[in-house]
């Protein structure tokens, strides 16, 4: 039994309406990184404030090596589409995120979670059918980015928007040269 | 500080007792893993209305071609038996889920998550013991299925049912032929 | 529409300050899984409760095989540096959870997880930089461990902290010889 000195008696969770400050703002990492998977550039930036930033590190080595920033939603959104690389036939990500720690105070907040990328590639069904060895799904999944982000949220006009948005890579990161 | 217009002082979410309806909803999706994991048909078919419904698709390549239904909260839990392969000697399997978005309407919720299921085969400790070169946990985790699930959930004498079942793989499937 | 038997009107939970009592014991984990990567002694005694016990299981047979316990909160932070592998160079850990279950009753609650852990290892840059197919992150993420954690938890103080650990490996483990 839970006993209150309140003298307002306990109320139970499933009279309360609605969403908790904390999940609102899980759920706009949900959002985050399903815009991510659909390279959909005008999800994305619908999920930052206008003058939010990002910025890239590569941190797995005990430093914290800038990877490069982005800065206004209008261009997070852009490079969404212009800096992910598209997805090939039959290809797909998901980025995921784990064991979120999210810390609310008034109108603004953070959440630090653990993430990882999984790039997704189906094989191509053979001319002749799947051969009779086949059995379930066919293709392969693997684990290509993890890491951190970590982001501030502000309360604009009563939706979460990120502001400012930190990931810190494990790997080090190799960038096509020209 | 949160400031509220409401005469209602800010009430302490420790002062709540039970669990939002939102982590009901969370749980059932729990519950829903761990009895694929454990090929549990009867645990499966409770987490289901009497009538309800699973559709499968493969929508990897943009489309959404079916794979298959099962419609009823007995076959559902039939299938579990029958469909999924029984896990080989030292063999496991973890259906995960991440990156819930949840939506309550009154009796009434939905919820969509992103899936992995990880298959998990234990190597066999030799005849002689484990070589001097084994450390720590001898076998694979191979990631074999991804893509999004979404329920649609109703609230039945006060417990959280699944009535629609949508799952979508990221990777195309190939079926045992005869 | 909520309806209410109560004559207390709906309570928004946009009102409710704080985070839930099942929302503190998922960051006691996530503090956890940070603890474990970090290879933080200090930080994960002070998840645990003075004498708190880890009991570790291979479970992945069907069976229930001891692979070892520690007990106390500062046996178990001197695990986590003694008994733990260091890092290599550009290596690093997730420990990850999900789809957890959380059960609280008054001042004690328990925790039921999915886990996997994952080993990051990066690629050293060649001495003479990246080759031109190098593109994104260079080095490789492998998932090693796999399986259930479950805890039990005291509130102590207005804090929870751990006082059983229970980890069920899905895979044999192998230890070193002397």
């Amino acid at each position: 039994m839970i006993t209150e000195s309140s003298s307002r008696p306990p109320r139970s969770a499933s009279d309360v309406v609605g969403k908790s400050v904390e999940r609102q703002i899980e759920e706009v990492v949900a959002a985050y990184v399903r815009a991510a998977d659909h390279r959909d550039g005008s999800a994305m930036a619908a999920l930052f404030t206008e003058d939010a930033v990002v910025e890239i590190y590569y941190t797995g080595d005990g430093g914290r090596t800038p990877l490069g920033s982005v800065r206004t939603a209008a261009q997070i959104g852009q490079a969404v589409a212009g800096m992910m690389a598209p997805h090939p036939p039959r290809g797909w990500s998901h980025h995921t995120t784990f064991n979120h720690i999210v810390d609310v105070d008034g109108d603004t907040a953070t959440i630090d979670v653990q993430f990882l990328v999984h790039n997704v590639v189906g094989r191509a069904e053979p001319a002749g059918g799947w051969p009779p060895d086949a059995v379930g799904a066919q293709g392969t999944i693997t684990a290509i980015e993890s890491g951190y982000n970590r982001s501030t949220l502000r309360r604009v006009e009563g939706r979460w928007l990120i502001a400012r948005h930190v990931i810190s890579h494990d790997l080090p990161y190799a960038f096509p040269r020209g």
